[in-house]
């Protein structure tokens, strides 16, 4: 059992909602369960299991109920979902969920691609859903994080605004937010841009900021990754075997490899409480239920150096 | 041109030695011509153009005199070669070379696989190198370069003792080494490692710590580009679309891509002097020369960024 004090970074295991939904076969909710459960036998501790949207929209996600109600079974998991909306926050929230995450896309163009609305209507939109969170009867409180996607660019605007960041996570802390996170949708960011802008997020939402989601377009997740740390990231999203990548942002591939980044944190003396042996049975269970998907990662490759001990 | 008040970091080409002694098939003469002047129009100012070996330790290096012959003509390139041995060194003079680089490797197993030799005796070579170097007649000086080979750990060793690293770093400058280079030969290396280790051994050799070389064996190359920089590495070994790796170092995978390397400093500001349309020319000369090849690259898959301007 890993508790806040073993860990120096915490993973937060993005496949089961990023990589799924862009995943060329439509996984079972058996396999997902068993991808969970090996992962929290690995050590894991944060996992996004699922989003709450219409299946018009992302197939695959029809099984959410089940999946959280799964993970929540497990011990020691915080249980996230990403919902873009009123009605799938609310969904969520009635399946007892530790963590709702709504994106609000920096981009007004990603926005309108993404959930038909501008980031001033999702801001609203998330005022909306953490005024129903404080409304909920009893002791169930559940998080709610705002994913700020495109913050490092956006493949249909270019270059994003840094202010315009700032005022976004500024504004869905004051609507509610109990965190943020810097979302590289688009794999756009670079090292520099990641520390510049991490800091300068920390400047203004303090404690709140809660980490990146990075993914490997350029080949930069783990250098971001690491320039993240740097500045004094504790959390990063990422995705077993590289699986995801955002469906409505064109040419955006898939998030950086937990197994991958599990290496480097540990390689360089940060704990995050995974046992890599154990995180890499991962593979077959994804590589049995999504046998059309590629599944990225050096370490699979490479194997572990020599001499290497976590 | 380039000038090196144009550039901030040099990145000096190792694709036509450290790529092509791993490649399937020998490149031909006219094709390494064609990829060098591509690469000097495209704006870079430094290649390793190729090894001056025994025919029979590795295969495709015969050209070697001619390479470097084409390589002289073209204007503001800094010509290197690597050679293992006195004899390769010599030969390597008797062409003009600006520079020879020769590997001493911290890793005495490594060594000993790789050229036969250990540690000490690879630094006795050095200095006969050296002073061979010193007694030549004329004008003619060329740059001699140590190349710390495993420096951040060793398939066949494990973990590299910093200290021995620092040790052969001193021993090879008091040989006579105008510079040496850290060489991540196994794809060990780890970003904080590659900061630490940077800034040690500037510390014991100033300015005659000329950069890192690094391989993307765990994905962690542009991790560990970032690192160096941070640290203040101003040079940079990379191979364009990632060909090569050392085949006494099993399991060693390529280098750092050097259009993926480009993209990154650009896109932090940072100027290389090199026009990315330009390179990625290059990428159709290799295809053709190497059919059997793969060649590895983001930036070809992701195309660059919207609105990315340098």
């Amino acid at each position: 059992m890993n508790t806040s004090a073993d860990i120096d970074i915490t993973i937060c295991e993005v496949g089961l909602r990023d990589g799924l939904q862009n995943a060329k076969n439509v996984m079972t909710t058996a396999a997902k369960k068993a991808w969970i459960s090996q992962a929290v036998k690995a050590g894991m501790c944060a996992i996004e299991v699922c989003s709450f949207v219409p299946p018009k929209v992302i197939r695959g996600m029809e099984d959410a109920k089940e999946v959280v109600a799964h993970s929540l079974s497990e011990k020691n998991l915080e249980v996230s979902v990403l919902s873009p909306n009123f009605r799938g926050a609310e969904n969520a929230f009635g399946s007892l969920v530790d963590k709702v995450i709504l994106p609000v896309s920096i981009s007004d163009s990603h926005s309108r691609a993404n959930v038909r609305k501008t980031r001033a209507e999702m801001i609203e939109d998330f005022r909306q859903v953490c005024d129903a969170r404080d409304q909920l009867e009893g002791e169930y409180r559940p998080l709610i994080e705002a994913g700020l996607a495109t913050a490092f660019g956006c493949t249909i605007e270019g270059k994003i605004s840094e202010r315009d960041v700032l005022e976004t996570a500024v504004a869905c802390i004051e609507a509610g937010a109990d965190s943020v996170i810097l979302a590289d949708t688009c794999g756009y960011a670079n090292p520099k841009q990641v520390q510049r802008l991490f800091k300068l997020t920390k400047a203004e939402v303090d404690d709140a900021l809660n980490g990146v989601h990075l993914h490997n377009t350029y080949g930069l997740g783990l250098a971001n990754a690491f320039a993240a740390i740097e500045a004094g990231a504790t959390r990063l999203d990422s995705s077993f075997a590289g699986l995801g990548g955002c469906p409505f942002a064109p040419g955006a591939s898939g998030n950086i490899v937990t197994e991958d980044l599990v290496h480097m944190l540990e390689a360089q003396g940060l704990r995050t409480g995974i046992d890599i042996g154990e995180l890499m049975h991962c593979r077959e269970i994804i590589k049995q239920a999504l046998p059309n998907d590629t599944l990225y990662g050096f370490l699979e490759e490479a194997g572990l150096p020599k001499g290497f001990v976590i």
